[in-house]
């Protein structure tokens, strides 16, 4: 038998991940508008924003606003991402965000180079520097992901001990200062993961930190997103960064070019848990009138499946 | 340790699953082409087209024209399907088609009297003398397919004992005939399947025929296709229907309506097997062409990923 959780966590990033990925900038009221949406559907976390330069992420230029247009509903937390210092204080700044302080580790060289101009050891040491930031403001980590944890497509195949490296660093670090382990997050951000790579990182790590909460960051690249979900639940895993409607891709622009591709569809993954028993609190319908607005406002066909076929309580 | 087979076959159905559903009548020429290229990825079953009346289904008004303008390749089977006597009798007139005599029953009653205007029972009558057909033209039957063995839409939940029941039927009636027993297939015609049905099932029948070859025709209604074929190889199971780029349905016509989905995505597939170091001969990068050519005949978005985002190989 399945070693299922009884409850699932799904943590909603399409209204980031799915804005800034556009090249278009959509207004601020239909973002709230889907954001306002989220919040009605038992999520209880959604990221609603980056805060990071507005040169280089135009569509994120206006998080303040977007943080004060969207209706806050009581028990949903409602948080931004950001990247460097600048970013943190504009957070910190901005009324209504509620902060989930992260650790990034990077376990490709060069995909950190690439993003960061940095190395991977360089970003490990600069999360040493991050937790001291948070300390010092009365935060606690909130999670610590490893980056590119399943293969990478600058790399290629990332050896799982590195990727349990970085882990051991955030034990240490975070023993070393008296803080309580972060939830730590596989993250599959080039969808390389398969259910078995899947199924043995969550083992190593499960053997490396067995006190831990272990969560995974999935994009659905090459339509395993859902399998590796599964894979994880068989082992017990119960935390996700999902986006509604798949948002955060773009993979029907055109052939050849490799596209990114969005988070699990939150909606596709929260039906899988309901249809093997698993409780997410989310309800499906609603998830599903979210993700048929995020379609209506991007103003293309999503790839999530549920928000086009329905899902079956209309037939039970 | 899942039960992973070495060797996966998968059966392509896409040209016939995919053309008929769509409105408009597709070239020949084009339909031609995508079979052909089709014959060059290591398929070794394609299903070209449907014996079935052209007032009906004009798109496959003209299956035997197709079948003789496809490139035959050598060790590749070109079947085609058929629903009653004058269906087979064009067939085995049509030069070209490689018979695949099938067995068809229904778990679902109410599925059976929409589709046939027979009831479970009566369908079930009918396979005896199929089977007599079949064993008088010197055929065997080839596959014992149960239709909505996951669920239906009409009638909900299928309980595993009607399923089981179908194949007990054909169990017993090839021991009488001393006919060697047929592959047995589970469809999930409405996409109902997750992957614990998925192991239910396959487990009741594995304990009802032993010895039997157990196959899956599945639709990615949900979401859960991939999830489901994973789940099905943890089991061994080594055959499943696959449709090229997924085609098969139109999920992103509208909203709110039930749309009929696609089956699971060979090349999606076939990547997930290669990915879990299951061999199933095909060209991973050759099955990315194919469906994307079946895309541009289309001439809209379909719903394979690994066609949109490539595959690994140029990574590593």
């Amino acid at each position: 038998m399945p070693d299922f959780p009884s409850f699932v966590e799904f943590r909603e990033e399409g209204p980031r991940e799915g804005f800034q990925i556009e090249k278009t900038v959509f207004p601020l009221h239909q973002r709230a508008e889907l954001i306002d949406a989220l919040s009605l559907t038992g999520l209880k976390r959604i990221q609603v924003a980056s805060f990071v330069s507005a040169r280089a992420v135009p569509q994120m230029a206006d998080a303040p606003e977007l943080f004060a247009a969207i209706k806050r509903v009581p028990g949903v937390a409602y948080t931004g991402l950001w990247l460097n210092e600048k970013g943190f204080e504009r957070a910190r700044s901005t009324p209504g965000v509620d902060l989930e302080p992260m650790l990034l580790f990077y376990a490709s060289d060069a995909f950190s180079i690439r993003n960061n101009n940095r190395s991977a050891m360089e970003m490990r040491e600069d999360q040493r520097r991050w937790l001291e930031i948070y300390l010092d403001h009365g935060l606690k980590p909130d999670s610590a992901y490893v980056m590119a944890a399943f293969g990478c497509n600058l790399e290629g195949e990332i050896p799982l001990e590195r990727v349990m490296d970085d882990f051991r660093f955030v034990i240490d670090l975070c023993a070393e200062k008296g803080v309580e382990l972060p939830s730590l997050i596989l993250a599959d951000t080039m969808g390389w993961a398969n259910p078995e790579s899947m199924k043995q990182r969550i083992t190593a790590l499960r053997a490396l930190a067995p006190g831990a909460r272990i969560g995974l960051h999935l994009h659905d690249t090459r339509g395993l997103g859902i399998a590796n979900v599964y894979a994880a639940l068989e082992l017990g895993v119960d935390l996700f960064d999902s986006s509604v409607a798949g948002l955060g891709g773009c993979p029907f622009a055109g052939h050849g070019n490799h596209m990114a591709a969005g988070n699990v569809c939150t909606e596709d993954s929260a039906f899988l848990c309901h249809e093997l028993g698993i409780e997410t609190g989310i309800d499906i319908d609603k998830m599903i009138e979210a993700a048929r607005l995020a379609e209506d406002i991007i103003g293309r066909s999503l790839m999530g499946r549920l928000m086009h076929s329905g899902s079956l309580s209309a037939y039970r």
